[in-house]
């Protein structure tokens, strides 16, 4: 089965001051999940150029694709470009096709902070699509979204059929007893399918069911036995119903 | 002023798979801000050992508080305390009185993974509050919290007092202006107010404003003072209102 782990770098402040609520995190990940993708990693950090080089040295080599969002402004605070840069040990560079762009569009009104928005990391390639005439970068394997929540999800589902692979297929048994009291099935199933991705998951106070088992893989027919192998060891009668 | 900074550990591969939004990092962040307390990071990992371990060495020498959400329940998949006592070089050790409590509730349907909820990093503090009888962990600065929306909130709740320190303030100015028309007014303030957290935010189609600039610090007066500064600079046509 074809795999593609990823992880997201979300670079704001006001994130983590909790001004505002994340939802490109959100969003990419539930895209992720349906192309196949493998999130390893979700990390929000600070508008600081060490944060963000470290965290791209951190990830960088260790996952096939990274994601950063935000920072990518005309303001003091949009520091990502730099701190990719020197993450890579690359130089920042001024891009001729972003400037001249960015001069047709500007006219008159040309100033600093515009042409900050030329700036990449030296060798980052431009990729066109989407809405909008900016065309997204990306940094080696790193793929720079900006961070305004409608324009992250207009550039990405521009690029998104390049992640694609194998998805994952998904089985879920709700059941009415105590995860303690079901936790010794679940590992009896594991020590027979332990390729299996086997979450349990308690709810509170809903009238339904008590724990929600999730079975997956990227392996269906592996799938289907392991969940077979569960329902046969389960108590009939703690199984509410089944997806 | 006094400050604390702290980090969010969230341990999950149900919030990675996209199986569900989390909301404690979000709760948690806005608590945070609340006590005036700085958060530097928030880490979303899988449910591996080594990941949290190495989660843990990196944030709890970094920051004043460590707060980790998910993974202690009695299933395959609850690996908190085993990760976090392996990133502090402790031992996993059944607490006595956790043991006790269990085993009390439990009576006859006393089981393994029940007793796996007795399993603490040697040497953890119990701390009791809020509205279960079950305790909150802390190992060291690492506060280690339950995964479960309602549980979690009910348990940092209890505790939070703790954390307080001296309070941020916050200014907003909101403006109908490109963003890289009013960059240079931003840096030249900055220049004056180096100390200050000044964050712009532009927004899509809103028929109010283009961008919301936001002047926070924990002193008040300097505060008020950097916020006249840029009010000065700033054309009195681009400003819509403030806060």
């Amino acid at each position: 089965m074809h795999d593609q782990t990823a992880a997201i770098i979300v670079i704001g402040n006001e994130i983590l001051s909790g001004k505002v609520a994340d939802t490109n995190a959100t969003f990419l990940t539930q895209e992720l999940r349906r192309l196949g993708v493998t999130l390893k990693r979700i990390l929000v950090i600070p508008d600081e150029l060490d944060a963000i080089a470290e965290a791209v040295r951190a990830y960088q080599p260790a996952v096939d694709v990274v994601f950063t969002s935000g920072g990518v402004g005309p303001t003091h605070d949009d520091v990502t470009i730099a701190g990719i840069a020197l993450g890579l040990g690359r130089r920042v560079v001024r891009h001729p096709f972003l400037e001249e762009k960015i001069r047709e569009f500007s006219g008159d009104t040309v100033n600093a902070a515009r042409l900050k928005m030329a700036e990449v990391p030296e060798g980052a390639e431009l990729i066109f699509g989407g809405q909008l005439n900016f065309p997204t970068l990306r940094a080696e394997n790193i793929y720079i979204l900006p961070g305004i929540p409608e324009l992250f999800r207009d550039k990405f589902s521009a690029i998104k059929e390049r992640f694609a692979v194998d998805p994952y297929f998904l089985r879920v048994i709700y059941l009415c007893a105590f995860e303690s009291s079901i936790a010794g099935y679940l590992n009896d199933t594991l020590a027979v399918f332990p390729d299996l991705q086997l979450g349990s998951y308690p709810k509170l106070d809903d009238p339904e069911y008590q724990v929600r088992v999730t079975l997956e893989s990227k392996d269906q027919n592996y799938l289907n036995r392991a969940f077979a192998d569960l329902m046969a060891r389960l108590p009939a009668e703690c199984i509410v119903r089944t997806e």
